[in-house]
This record gives C-alpha cells, structure tokens and sequence, in this order.
C-alpha cells in the first residue's frame, strides 16, 4: 500500500512516466514554517544529472505545493504536492514493453496486478522516492524545531569501504564531494570505482549509513513499533535496499553479552551509557544517545550491457537497453534514507504526545 | 503500539509476572480448522526450559482459546487467547526495581512512560513473544493450506558459523537437535559455544536463518508495504534483534550487477530464475522462488554477573543479578522468527486477494 | 472488524456462549488510576438480571484485568481484560441451530462467514459490548481528569416521550429509577410500557439521549473523523440502533438557516453561542458548548411468541423461543451509549495532543 | 484525518481557495475500465451554478488525472487527480478574516489550529467533496461491475416533504429536475421553497435519502464496521450533515417488535424478508433486500444578510456577506451522498474477499 506513517503520514502517487509524482502528508501539526528553498534544495540532491558519476537525464524536479500551507505556514491540514514529470523518452521503453528484465518488478506487476505501466519502470520506479524526499523535507524542519538531526552518507561502494566509524569522521564533509563520503581520500576511491563500472556498462552497489542526533529519550512504540522496527521497515521500502541494521547490527553478534552491554554512567548532563552498541535505542526507545544504522544497496538491475531473458509469451529473448542510468545509486540515495529516517522521526515524536498524563 | 499487520492482524498483551499473556487475531478467515496439538507443540518449542541450553526456569505456557473457535472451526470472528503466567519469582526483583539494568529497557520505559512494571522486565520481557507464536501458529495452519512452509534454523552462534547455504542443508533435521541447527556437526560446536557462555556467566548472540517455500508470485504491496519490508518490520520488532538481510543481503552489494542479476529462464514449471540473490521478491513482490532472510540477534543483556550501573536516582550502584536465564537467545528465538513470518505471509496471502477485479 | 479508535483503541472478542467476552485496550496514558469498583459498577449497569423490566439471566459479569495495570495505575502498555461466560443454557439454543430468526444476523453471518456459532446469537451477541463498557469505564477515568462528563438517558420508549430538552432536567436524578428516566412521572410510564410489553411476549424500542459536557473547543479531526462523524459511527454500531442525530439533528432541518445559526456572543469566560443547534461541534470540532445527541434503538428481535421463518435448508419452519430475554433494550443500552461515547472522547482528547506545534 | 476507508481509501487535499482540490484513491484493483465522461459528468452534477437555485459562482471542475491509470485502466496504483481552484475571490473574504461567522468552523479552527486559511472556508469549505465524488464515481464503475447501483434523491426540503417511500417512487426522473427529487409535483414545491428562502437572503434545510440495490448478502464487517456503521460514519462527514438513520431508522422504533421484525421467506430467487425495516442490513451485514436510508442536512450557515457575531480580538461585530451562496445545499449534495455511499461499498465488497478460505 501506498501510506507511511501512523500520525505524520505520506501517501504517495506516481509511475515513472506518468503526469506527475506526489503525494499528501497528513498529520503535521499547524504552525510549521515551510522553508520551500530548503525542500526543493533537498530535491536537487536527489535528482539524476547532478554529477559525473549519475545519470545524465535532466530531470529539473520542480515541487509544487498544492494545499495545507497558507502565508507561509502549515495549517494542520493535508499537504499536497506534486512534481510533473518531464523529459520522459517514453518509447524508448516500446521493447521492454512485454519482456521481463532480470531482477526488476516488471514480472512480479504482471503475476500480481495483470497489468503494469512499462514505461520506466512505471509504479516500481526508484523516481517515486521524490515523494519522499519532499515529505522527509518537511519532516526535517518539523525536527529541526526540536533539535533533532539526521545526516546519511555513503560507506561503502562495492569493496571499497570507510574504514572509520562515524564518531570518527566530519560529517559537514559528506556534501563536499559527488559520491557523499564525508572522507574525501575514501571518496576519491568510490567515485573511481563508480566510473570503472559505468565503463564496464555494469553497475556496483554498496552501503549507506544514518546518524541522527539529538532525539531525546522516550520515542519509539513497543512491543511492534519499536523506533529501530520503523526504521528498518522504513529503510527496507526504500528501492533496492536488501539489508538493515542498527546500532552494533551483525557484527555485535559475535560479541559476549559482557562486550556488548552499554554500561550506565551518571554525568554532567544526566544519565548516559559508557558505550553505544545500542545504536541509541534500548527496548524499542530512544535512550538519548545517537542513533546510527546501516542500509545495504544492491547493485542496479539495469545494465547498459546484453542479457538473456524471457518475455510475457515466455519466449527466451535477449535485451540490450540503451539510456542515461545510474551505475550506482549510492550517491543519489543519501537524500532519501535521510528523508525516510526523517518521516519514521516525525511519526515518533508525534506519537509520543500522548504516552504520559 | 500493540497490533501487528492489516487485515491479519494480531494485537498481543501481557507483562511477564502479570496475570497473563496473550493476544488477539482478527481477519483470520472463517472455516480454518484449528490444530490445539500444533499449536501448543509450537508454544513447547519456544518455552524455557526445554533443554540444558536454555533457561531452566519452568514455564508450561498453556494456551488457552477464549473465543473465535466453534466446533473446531474458526468463525471469521476475533480469536483471543491467553497464556496465565505462573512460576513467578517476582520478588527476585525487588533489589532491581529502581535500577536501569545495563542495555536493557528499563531507563527508556521509565524515559517514556513515567513509570514501569519491573517484575522480569515487564512488558520488555521477551515473555511477551508467547503472544506471537500462538497467533504465528494459526498463520501457519492457514499458510498450510495454500502450500506455504516456513522453517528458521540457527545459522550463527557468536562466531560459529553454520558454512553451507540452505539449499545445501537437510531442514528437516533442525529439530533434531537442542540448538535447532540442520547440520549436526555445527550443531554440536554450538552447543558447546553456548555451555562455555553458561559457565562464564556470560551470554552469545548470533543469526537465525528462515526459509519460505511455496509462496506463489504476487505477494506484496508496493509501494511501502513490499514483501521483505514487513518481514523486515516483523523481525525487527522481535526481542535483541539487530539487523535483518534477506537474499543476498549485506554481501550482495559487493557484488556487480551482472553478477547479480537473477536471468529468467522458461522452465516446464513456468518462468523461474536462474539463480535467486533476490531472495524470492523483486520489487517487493514474491516471484514464485524461495523467500530467505537472515535476522542477527544480539547476546542477551541479562548477566550473571557483576555489573555497574545507574539507578533511577542517578547513583551509582553494582547489579548482580540471579536467577534462571538464556545464555544465548538463539535456539528459543526459531519458533518466534518462524511465527512473525507466518504472520506477514498470512497478512499478504489476504491483502493479494483485493489486486485484481 | 472488531478494533475501535486511532489512540485510544478498543479491540473486542468473545461470543456469547464462548469463553469469555473481552478485550484489550491500547494508547491509554500511563499514570491513569484505575479505579476497579467504579469499572465493576459501570458493568453492573449493563448487566441483565438488575430490575424488573430487564431479562432475569443472573450474569454477574465480573470483570478481571490481565495487564496494563500495575500498582493501579496504567503503564502505557496494552490493558487486556475479560469477562467470564457463566449460566449459559446452551442447550436452549439447538433448536435454533439451523434456523433463520427474524430480524437476527443469523442469516447474515452464515452468508458471510459460511459458519456461525449459534449458541446465544454468537458473536452477534449485545452480550459483546460488555468489552465496551469496560473500556468505556477506562475512558470516563481518563475523561474525569480533564473535567469531561458524559451522561447518557432514556428519552423516549415506544410513544412515551420526555417532553423536555435536557437543559431542563436533572441528570443526577437518571439512576433514581429502573428505566433511567431522569423525569420520575416520565420514567413510571416508560415502565408501564416496557411491562406491558413484556405482558405481551413483545417488545419496544425507543431513544437514548446523550449529553458531554466540559469538552474544550478544538476536539475532532476534519474532514472524516469529524468529531459527531465518529460519535456516530460509534452509536450505529451498537446492536439494535438505526440511526443518530446530534445538535438540532433531524428536527433542525425544518428551520431556516437564520433561525438555525448560533450567534457567538462575548461572555465573562470568553467566546460563547447565544444558542446551540449546532450540539456543541462546528465544522467537525468541539466549540466548547454542551455535546447531545439522539440515539435510536429498534425494538428487540428476540419474541417469546410463535413467529414463522425459514432455516438454512429453506424449509419453513416456526419458531417459539423460550428463555429469559429484555422486552426493551433501553435502559441497558445507557451505560453502552456512554460508553462509546467515552471512547471516542478519549480518542480524540489524545488525536488533538498533535495538531499544534 | 484525511482518509477514508480500509482498503479503497480516499485520501482527500486542499482548500477552497488554494491551488487545487484533489485526493489519492488508494487500493482499487487493477484492470477497471475509467470511464472519463462518467466522473465528469458526476462532477457536473455536483458543481456550483448549475442552476437558478444552486449558487451562480462559475466553477468548471475539470478532474485531471495524475497516475494510476495506464491505456485507460486501473493499474492496482495509487489514483491520484486533482481540479484546479478557479474563478477564486479571494478578496470577498477579506473583511472576515479575524470573524468568527455563526455556525461555520472559523472558531473551532482557530481554537484547534491556531491559524486558518480564512478565504471560502479554507479546508472546511464543501468544496473539499469534490473529491469525494471523484472517488465516488470510481467507485461506482467498480460496483457497476458487480450488479450494484447507488442512487440518491431529495426527499425533504424544509417543510415539504416528499410523502411515498422510494418504493413507489420512479427514481430514473431525480435528474429531470433541478431539486432531484423524483416526484415532479414535489419538486415544484421544493423549487418554489428554495426560491423563498433565497429571496429572503436565508437559507433552507432538508433531507437526502439514499437507495442502493444489487448488493449481495455478506457485506458488512462486524462488530465495529457494520455496514450501516460505515455509511452512517460516511454521511455524517458531509459538511452540513446533522443526522442518519437506515431502514425503519427513528420512526420503527414507535413499532413493536412484532410488527418491526421481517419474516423470513422463501422465495424462487432464495431466501428473502416479507418486508424490509431492516433496510438491507441484519447485524451488520447486508442480507441482500435493498439498502435505504435518510440523510439530514441543516440550513447552510451563510446568510446574505446582517449577523451579529464576535471577532477573535473578541469583539462585538456584524457581518453582511456578500458573495454567491446556495439558499439550498440540498440539490448539491445528491451526487455527494451517492458518492460516500459508494466508496463505503467499494470497501466493503473488497473486504468481504478476505472473510472465507
């Protein structure tokens, strides 16, 4: 289904090709100031043709805000939007049109739904997330007001990883460069390994990784609504995302409970834990400290390279797409784990209105 | 919050050292026949107790059905259960009540609520799992009938690592053994893992591996809602769960796209792929392959053992707790990821019914 | 379905000669005292056997909590309850196994589900909303905090109508008599009808009023959950009820819109409305003034005289049923209307905890 | 909130004098044929200046579909549309920004909000139903589908009462008149009684009742969303609704039970009732006879003439409005009724898919 969020909620519309993307935030609080250069800056960080090492469609993304904000100011009301789609090469996709490209959702739409908009990847096409984008733009100035941060960057590109972790790095950084690696030594390596697989007209996946700073303690909705299970559940929805985990994740596993425990220490500023395997969550609920998880990106499906596949009447076909794609989506899905953190956020802090007297 | 899924929904209840634990399921369809054996086997399966690998605390956990259920037969009606808690040794919990136990929930509840049931962790208690398995076992039974299978095994003890993918494994001899591992010789080098944790007063984490069979193409509902999201959301949700990865998860991205891909082919049974690193859904939908994820569970925080820590008045204090707990969650924790599967399933199995005219 | 509330949410099972009849109760506030007498009381209310003119069944109905509760006061956490089922002559009911009784959702359900506990009516039982006067009871406790009064009454039994608006009555003096009339001669005929009813193996139906006060303005949520959309929503689905007004209500359409308009006036404690036609909600939200509303309740199915039908193999068939049943369900139906009408308060009193910044 | 329904959800935007109106259908099956004409031509009957007793403000309403359908079909995704404002004066509204008008939401607004779009209503406006009747007339392509057909007529305006039930009424002729009611000799006195009202600068009120045929036994979703539930839920979210009844509704409970109850029958076409006080629904299911019901609407609050009120400085003020205003909202809100009596349905068949094996 096509809603995210229990209080703040975006339902989200839109197929590739079709007019437009969008969606309707309800449940944000009246009073908000809407910043518009800021929620469409947070587009431009999404759009393809920004960079050497995305794709060269010109996709200019401009946001239209259709309700709920009247001189300046959200109303309490739902929020519309829409982003009309342009540039759309729509026939090139004419081929495709009744064959099952490897790894993608065309066969999966057909089996389910005995339809489907071929163009572009129609419904499953990762240009839904600009819906996104704009509600965790909206999301983000909600935080903001409360303190609350959220900053993404890529760690891992193929092999090539950020050998330090967060603590350890400027995050200011991670807009510095195309491919948002706050280490620039380490981002050089990625853009490079990027390039190498645009030349190979193959694609290279990787990791994303989320910092979020300043949720106080007590967000988060046990026994199913942990704030790590919307997360993850967040992350997971996201297009190409095969793996979650927060805090110490799969690693901490091979820790004894006696590494892996964060102690509690009294300090200046209130009770704090000594370590933070915790990923800043304890029981489902934010404990003060930072937040951080990982997202694993699978490598792109769409090759600019022959392969073999079959097509609706099942007969064995080869294709060989032409186009302007991403060899990796890395760079571009920094915004939108960003975004998606940012709408699980605003859900939680509105949600934890009403847990107390 | 307390409920879990859309149309097969269950909502859970209970503390641990509170009168009851249990649940109720709504949307399960009128006419299925309720197995009370497999149900209760399922239950057996989770409880303590049941070998020198786990807690030797002595928990019958027998459920009863409350309502839903006329002449063996559910009515189409709510199906509520509850499971009364017994063996209660509340006032182990005395010396604990004002102490935030180490990577436990008990700062964050009181964070939150203001207020918390200490007695055995509360509603934090994995004790309230129960809830799952019950309504996780009626899953199954409906699951049954459409072909679906769903088995979990542990893959990982700390760093002892089950080597072989399951398509090489035997998951018929999971319950031969205490650890619930397939391959008896990693099985026995578990088990010894888990007894040296034991005898260390110390803990171990490590991975639960499921597999799905039979599930049909179809399932899943882009473009929040896709397959492996709610699984995802499930596991997360579960007690110590750190990460959730599902085909060829965190190791995949280091892979190229052309490696990746899954190629269709035209088999007599139909369209099918060649190999299967999407891990049965594509786009967030079943494709007819097998379904399997791996979920990474933390060591268990609870130590016999000395420990400093924090009390609600922020001073400074020494735990050291007794009692009968897991040194490992893993073989107890197979029921529990098996049920919030079988739960997804149910719910989409249902929610795939309304795609089509 | 059977879940009730955004927040503050209701889920019901139990049948009528099942187990137990029950419920759980999320997004209640931690630190709500419970007060188990008060809740007790609430049941006895509803329960049969109480006066006279109600069906002489001696169910006790006593109500045991199972979670949610802990020193007496609510911990945020889910608050299960049930209600044992005793003195259930199920044998009374073989007769009527396959049988289609008048007026009765036995033809409906078997339609629906294909199956039907028959015993009792089943699920179709008002036995069931015993599950909402005890979560109805929670939400006064709740309401109580913030100066919210809810006061329900028979208006009208049959032709017997109150002649007066409840402005000019005394509330207090509902629980005086048996069919709680707050008007004493009023009340004597109501009586007089409902055994002269009975009298005649009929039954009569008639109108419960309800009357808020103390709601602030600001509670409801435009556009669907209106605040009198989902107050009535709430009554209609209460067994036996056909229909709701509020306000002015079906009478006020006669007027003219000059005649109808409430003029807002500049009073010591602020803005106010001269009149009230508008029940106290303008635009979907509370305005501040009194809430009332009608509620209209057919005459009860179940006929202790001979009546012809059909069954389920379409042979016709008559029927007599014996047994101990309500000549008129109004004055039991009181504490029912208060206490949906509890919920839906709750729940809005907590959905309106987000609407500002 | 903003949302309507369980599975075919409306999600409705915007405000009378922002951008545009429009909303998210969300869960309609793929493969339904759009019918272009179809949903203009019923947004035709809802829009203003249709007629000398509707409001001569010119708003065209063109619907602009925005995705979800693809060659001229469903595609099983989100359906998004909106219709641009128009023909806006926005600066009429100048003079009541600060003023409270009687009986409008201006004061509940600002008292839950703290800020409101003053121009035309902002969100409280009727305007906002023009998205419930694009979603209506999907809907009732998807019913047409299955034999049901949804049609509503003026029964009431002010004191002239249409005095048959619809079962002698004729209802192909409510379009041949511009009040919609069926009876030609009762329109004239309805068009006549508007006239008044609008030549005195007042306002009238009414009553809409609603017919469905075609539904088949088992629709309805106890115990919270009864068929009946819903649509009462439905009809009170219209702006201006004071009331709903069903069936027999306020006037069968003046019945005895004898004479309420509607004997079973056997019929060539299966079993049927004799009559129908149950207006097609048998504990919250429809058992297949029709569905009927009447739907209040109180006198619209904006008078072309002098008022008394209070502003939010809480001063004393009199308002004179000028502006195109309907005398009557009855006409109007015939397409209106149908269309949240359709989308109810829409629901409700789609939810009864999930209710056997």
């Amino acid at each position: 289904m096509n809603s995210f969020g229990q209080i703040f909620r975006l339902t989200s519309f839109g197929e590739s090709h079709g007019k437009a993307i969008g969606g309707i935030i309800d449940g944000c609080p009246a009073g908000l100031e809407i910043d518009l250069d800021f929620i469409q800056n947070e587009l431009n960080r999404r759009k393809p043709g920004q960079s050497k090492i995305t794709t060269q469609r010109d996709e200019s993304d401009q946001v239209e805000f259709l309700s709920g904000i009247f001189e300046g100011k959200t109303q309490g009301t739902p929020i519309a939007f829409q982003i009309r789609n342009k540039d759309q090469h729509s026939s090139d996709y004419n081929d495709l049109k009744d064959v099952f490209r490897p790894s993608h959702a065309d066969y999966t739409y057909i089996q389910k739904y005995g339809t489907r908009d071929h163009r572009g990847g129609g419904r499953s096409s990762a240009r839904e997330t600009i819906a996104r984008v704009v509600a965790g733009a909206v999301a983000k100035l909600l935080l903001k007001r409360v303190g609350v941060s959220i900053q993404a960057y890529v760690s891992r590109v193929g092999e090539i990883q950020l050998g330090k972790p967060y603590t350890e790095l400027d995050l200011s950084q991670t807009e510095s460069n195309i491919v948002r690696c706050p280490d620039v030594e380490t981002a050089n390596r990625m853009i490079a390994r990027i390039e190498e697989a645009g030349r190979n007209h193959d694609t290279v996946g990787g990791v994303v990784t989320g910092v979020i700073q300043g949720v106080p303690a007590g967000w988060g909705e046990p026994v199913f609504n942990k704030l790590h299970a919307d997360m993850g559940f967040a992350m997971l929805g996201i297009n190409a995302v095969k793996g979650f985990e927060y805090g110490s994740g799969f690693d901490g596993t091979r820790l004894s409970g006696s590494e892996h425990n964060d102690v509690f220490i009294k300090t200046e500023t209130g009770v704090r834990t000594k370590t933070n395997h915790s990923g800043g969550i304890q029981g489902g609920i934010s404990n003060g400290e930072d937040i951080y998880f990982n997202v694993a990106f699978k490598p792109i499906a769409t090759l600019l390279k022959e392969q073999n596949t079959v097509d609706r009447a099942e007969n064995e076909v080869t294709i060989n797409p032409k186009g302007r794609h991403d060899p990796c989506v890395l760079p571009r899905a920094v915004p939108i784990v960003e975004s998606m953190a940012a709408i699980v956020l605003a859900d939680h802090y509105l949600l934890n209105r009403i847990n107390q007297l």
